[in-house]
C-alpha cells in the first residue's frame, strides 16, 4: 500500500468493529458448506445441463461476474452470468428448461431476485440459491430448487459452487488440496490481513474523509480487474455511494486507458486494487502511470499481505477475499471519520419507487 | 426531453458542426455495405462456428456490449462479448479454433486490438474486422481473415453482422424488410433528429457547461439500459471524461436503485436515455423516481422522435442510434461553451504509458 509502505501504527486505530472469533467462525461455517454444495452441484452436474447462470442485481450482480471471470480463463463448461434486471426485460434465449441459475440473496426478498426466479420457474429452469435470511420468501420452494441458506461469505459460496463444478469437470485436480488449505488457514490468513491493516485503513480512512470534506463533489475513482472487479464495482455502488453517500467512478483496470485517465490530475483521489491473479498485468499497468500524472492515489496490493499458511499458488483465487479484508477495515474507520452510519439511507426504505 | 417539451428554438443554435449530406452519405454507405457483410458470414455461418464473440475495448467495447444485448433475448446461437483487455490475461477456454472474433476499430493501430488477433490466431480462431483506416496494421493478412474498411458507423456495422446472423439461424424473418425499411429511411430518419434536437442540445449544453464552471469536480450521472447501455458507457467515458475532461459516472438503469441512487439530491445532474427495446422498463423506473429527488436532470426519449418513414415495430432496433444522433448535436454545443476542443488530450497520443 503505497500510501504508507508500512504497517507501522496509527494513533486511535483499534480494530473497529472488529471481532477475529465471530470472522473466523463466519469463514470456516461457509467453508463447512461444502459438502452441501457439493451434493447440490452433482444432481446439476448429473442432471445433462446445458448452462449455469450466477445471477444477481446489485451486489449480487458483483459477485456473480466475480465467479465468471474466475471461471472463464479455467473452464469450457458453459458458465455464464446475467443481471436479474436485464434477464427480466430482454431476457436470453440461450437459457432453456436445461439451465440453472445460481443465486445469492441476503434478504431473500430482493424483488427482482424473486420474480427471476419466476421467471426461470416459467422457462422451466431450475433455481439454486443461497440466502442469508431464514424463512424468507427466497427460502420456500416456489423460488428455490436448490436452497441453502448461511449468513454471509457470498463470494466464498459462489466460488465454491464454481470450483467443484470445474472439479466435476475434470478442470480442478487442486480442488480438495485448495480446500483443504482453505479449512486450515483461510479465516487466520483474512483475520491477520485485518489485523496488519487495521493503521494503515485508520489514516485512509481519516484523508478521505477529510479530502470529502473539502471537496465534497468529487468522485473517489476506484480501480481493479480479474476477480476484484466485481468487489470494486460492488465497493464504489453499495458502500461507497449507498452506505456512505460519496461519489465514486470505477473502472476496470483494461479501460482505465480508453478515456478515463483524461480526467485524472493531481489531486484526483483514485484507490488501485491489485490482485494477484491473471488480470494482475492490467492493474500493474495503471500502478506505473498513476503516479506520473496523481499525488493523491492509494494503491492496495494483495501481495503486500502474509496471508499465513496460504500456499502460494493459491494467493490468486483468493485475491477478492483479502481486498473484502482490507475493505472490512476501512469500511470501519470511514464510518467513524465521516460520521456516517452505514445503516442509514436516503431512499432505500423509506419511500416506494 | 423533459428539459424543455418542445423543440422551440434557442438563441444560437446553429446546427454547428452538421452537414446534412456527409452525415446521409456515411449512413447509406454504411447500409450498402451489406451484401459483403453477408458474403462473409456466410462463409462463418457455413463453418461450422462454435461461438461468434464481439469483442472490444473502451468504445468497441461499449459498441460490442450494444451487439451482444441486441442478440441476446432474439438468437439461440452463441454469440457473446469479450472485452480484449481480459481476453488477453484471462483469456475464455470458450474461444476456440472453431471460434470468430468480430471486432471494429478506427485508428486500425490500437495495441490490445492487435494482440488480440495475434492471440486468437494462436488458438486458430478467426477475426473479422472493421476498420474505418485503410492500410493500417489491421487491415493486414496476418491480422485480419475477414476485413472491411468502412469509415465510423461502428454499430451499424456490428448490428448488421448480427441481424444475417440471425437471419441465417430462421431467427430474424423480418430482416429483408427491415433494412429495406432503414436503406430507405434511416439516413433521413436521423439527420432529421439531429435537426429537431439541434435548438435542444444547444440550450442543455449551455446549461452543463455553466453548472461545470460553478462546481467542476461534480460528475455528471448518465443513465441507460438495453442498445444504450453501451452507447451511454461510451458517452461517459469516451466523450465526456475524455474529449471535455468532465467526471462521470454511468449506470444501467436496472442498477440505478440497488445503490447509487442514493448518491442523488436536487442538484445532481443526471441525464437518463430511454429507448424502445425491451428494456425500456428499467428506465421508465427511473424516470419515475428521479424528479421526486432532483431537480437538475434531463430525459432523452426517443419516443419523442418521429423518424419519419422508419416502421414503428423497428424503433427499438435503432434506438442507439437516434440517441447518437442526439448526443452528436450535444457535442457540437458543448465543445463550444466549454471552449474545449474534442481533440485535444491530457496524455494520450503525448505520453508512453
Amino acid at each position: 500500500m503505497i500510501i504508507n509502505n508500512s504497517f507501522c501504527e496509527a494513533k486511535g486505530a483499534s480494530l473497529r468493529n472488529f471481532n477475529e472469533d465471530i470472522l473466523m467462525d463466519s469463514i470456516n461455517g461457509a467453508l463447512a458448506l461444502r459438502e452441501h454444495i457439493e451434493q447440490i452441484i452433482d444432481m446439476i452436474y448429473d442432471d445433462d445441463f446445458d448452462g449455469i447462470w450466477f445471477m444477481g442485481i446489485g451486489g449480487t450482480w458483483a459477485s456473480a461476474m466475480q465467479a465468471e471471470v474466475h471461471v472463464r480463463g479455467r473452464s469450457r463448461l458453459p458458465i455464464y452470468c446475467e443481471n436479474a434486471a436485464e434477464f427480466l426485460t430482454t431476457g436470453n434465449r440461450k437459457f432453456t428448461e436445461n439451465s440453472v441459475a445460481i443465486i445469492s440473496s441476503v434478504s431473500g426478498s430482493t424483488r427482482e431476485i424473486l420474480d427471476l426466479c419466476d421467471r426461470i420457474h416459467e422457462i422451466g429452469g431450475k433455481v439454486f440459491s443461497f440466502v442469508d435470511t431464514p424463512d424468507s420468501p427466497l427460502t420456500k420452494r416456489d423460488k428455490s430448487d436448490y436452497l441453502i441458506v448461511y449468513p454471509k461469505n457470498e463470494q466464498l459460496k459462489f466460488f465454491m459452487a464454481a470450483d467443484y463444478l470445474m472439479y466435476r469437470n475434470g478442470e480442478f485436480d487442486d480442488y480438495e488440496r485448495f480446500y483443504e488449505n482453505l479449512e486450515n488457514s483461510l479465516a487466520e490468513a483474512l483475520a491477520e490481513t485485518e489485523e496488519l491493516t487495521d493503521p494503515w485503513a485508520y489514516r485512509y480512512a481519516e484523508k478521505q474523509a477529510a479530502f470529502h470534506e473539502a471537496r465534497p463533489d468529487m468522485p473517489h475513482y476506484f480501480v481493479g480487474c480479474g476477480n476484484q472487479w466485481g468487489a470494486v464495482y460492488s465497493l464504489g455502488m453499495c458502500y461507497w455511494e449507498e452506505q456512505f453517500w460519496i461519489r465514486c467512478r470505477t473502472v476496470q483496470a483494461g479501460e482505465f486507458f480508453h478515456g478515463m485517465l483524461e480526467i485524472i490530475d493531481r489531486q484526483t483521489p483514485v484507490t488501485l486494487f491489485m490482485g494477484e491473479d491473471e488480470q494482475r498485468p492490467l492493474a500493474e499497468r495503471v500502478a506505473d502511470f498513476l503516479p506520473r500524472i496523481c499525488e493523491n492515489y492509494a494503491v492496495i496490493d494483495t501481495r503486500e499481505f502474509p496471508l499465513t499458511g496460504i500456499r502460494p499458488e493459491y494467493r490468486g483465487r483468493i485475491s477478492h477475499l483479502v481486498m473484502r479484508a482490507v475493505n472490512n477495515r476501512i469500511e470501519a474507520y470511514m464510518e467513524m471519520f465521516l460520521r456516517h452510519p452505514m445503516e442509514i439511507r436516503r431512499y432505500y426504505g423509506r419511500m416506494k419507487y
